[in-house]
């Protein structure tokens, strides 16, 4: 349940004196907004507080989180030369925060930590678009039409979410998830043209390190065939594709995460238990994540999140006591 | 190819001298901006220029079209109490420009003039969140929430809806689109539950006119076995799900229409070429519209567009001229 934390009162007291930036270059502040949901919520994971283009931000990109907004690029890319300003990511040098903050939550933590990267494709849209954008025209436009730009685009940045990704297993994290939150804009046959080889580079770059990698987008319904050879272990899904399909889609080897609507979690508390209960059965009982289908909205109860953590574990115990008879 | 008025010159000349809403209003003003794709660009059919929010105005609804935003609601329905401000729409009364338009604009063209309206969901999305919304959560927390309020809203927004939309058709309209385009949020269990009996309610109403009946959303790849069963007889596809797949999706019977990516047409002409043509091929020879997968952007480049439409005129005729040989 990523951004629960940006729902919660602690979080939203730090923010008070803290820009989102200060937040994930402090590993204090990024611990304590780290932790909040784990202890009010009992998630059995916590998700590092950070951003997708923090990298970016310590390499140089002039790039600002503007509230409301989200992040927006200086000077967006529009041709090769742009490219040079995205030199290698050195985790170590550039930002050693990051695995600072890993350091010490992992010191602080009972259950393990998720450490994330952005995309290539999601990165690429903020700085082609120069911030986030309704149609992410430009970034197709730029794709279909510069397919060698695009090329060199998709491995630097591809390169970046490695290194970034790779820092935080060597800290201590104990999975890693990529979010490649936009590529639901395109169609399976541009996916694998002009994605699917940067997706590859990175989980197959992750491969030694022997921890669990979780790949997600939103929409990617028609994707899910295509991300399932990218090589992550899990796949996240968004809440319009029912558990059982996605399955069907992703075959057998990749496990699930996902999907109950967060907007469902809006509704009085007997909607949100029977969508929970509806999201574990079509997922089945082994390889399967539960989580909402995207983060959560900043008008959540945490009451009904904590419900909802309540609810699985019981669900999960009871299944874990005695075999499931099924029909 | 809807909203191709917008990018062209004739348009934005007369946008300088009348607002979204007044040239809605205007038969004359109505007509000419919906005639000049057709001079322009040579496509087969008129899509009549107009408002999906138009029908809400003309019963009174506090409806404003904000340039860069979109439709603004002044007061967003919250509770039962606020369906009483949906009443029937009787468009001779209420909007006796509609028809009027639709009957000048027949008297002009060559072609098949298109009617259309906003589809219940897409409408209550826009009356619930007060205007556009990135996730459309407050819909889907009240649809979920609060369902038998949900279907008498959506019951009423597809009579509004299915009014219009066959006052288009008897004042000469040869064929009818309904834009859902916001269903694609929705997972397919909750468009079966909440939306699809409003979709019947409005295609059962038109069929007997013996008129077309075209049903389009955006991102609906999940949703396009249950739009099948809504009764329309062409469905609308984003460019997101491949022509063929959405076929077997859809079933014999319906014809599909689309599905070009809007922002292909942003890429040099080699690029646009070879993916009207890969289009075309997947979609096959037959049932099948040509069209964009979504609205024209605005900085599209008119000629491009001409192009197109040359390029399928030429590849349909060649088509019709000799039978086709395929491997």
């Amino acid at each position: 349940m990523r951004q629960a934390g940006r729902s919660l009162p602690g979080y939203r007291e730090v923010r008070k004196r803290a820009s989102l930036f200060e937040i994930c270059r402090s590993p204090q502040l990024a611990a304590e907004v780290t932790l909040e949901p784990v202890e009010l919520l009992g998630v059995d994971a916590a998700i590092l507080f950070s951003d997708i283009v923090l990298p970016l931000a310590a390499i140089g990109v002039g790039v600002e989180i503007v509230p409301g907004v989200g992040p927006v690029i200086d000077s967006p890319i529009r041709d090769a030369r742009d490219l040079e300003r995205l030199r290698p990511f050195e985790p170590a040098q550039d930002a050693p925060y990051l695995a600072d903050a890993v350091r010490l939550l992992v010191s602080q933590l009972d259950v393990p930590l998720i450490g994330f990267a952005g995309g290539p494709f999601t990165l690429a849209s903020y700085l082609i678009e120069g911030g986030p954008s309704k149609t992410h025209a430009r970034t197709r436009a730029l794709m279909y039409g510069e397919p060698l730009l695009w090329r060199r685009l998709l491995d630097r940045l591809a390169d970046i979410a490695l290194a970034s990704l790779r820092a935080q297993a060597l800290a201590g994290a104990s999975a890693l998830q990529l979010f490649e939150s936009w590529a639901g804009v395109l169609d399976p046959g541009s996916y694998r043209t002009f994605v699917l080889p940067a997706a590859r580079r990175i989980f197959d770059g992750l491969a030694d390190l022997g921890v669990p990698r979780v790949h997600f987008g939103v929409g990617t319904g028609e994707l899910l065939e295509s991300m399932a050879v990218a090589g992550a272990d899990v796949v996240g899904v968004d809440w319009r594709v029912p558990m059982d399909a996605a399955r069907a889609r992703l075959g057998r080897g990749v496990a699930v995460q996902g999907n109950l609507d967060p907007a469902a979690c809006l509704a009085p508390w007997d909607v949100v238990r029977e969508r929970v209960l509806a999201v574990l059965a079509q997922a089945g009982p082994t390889g399967h994540v539960f989580n909402l289908g995207h983060g959560v909205l900043p008008e959540t109860n945490p009451d009904t999140l904590r419900r909802i953590v309540e609810l699985v574990h019981g669900h999960r115990g009871g299944e874990r006591a005695e075999p499931p008879v099924r029909s």
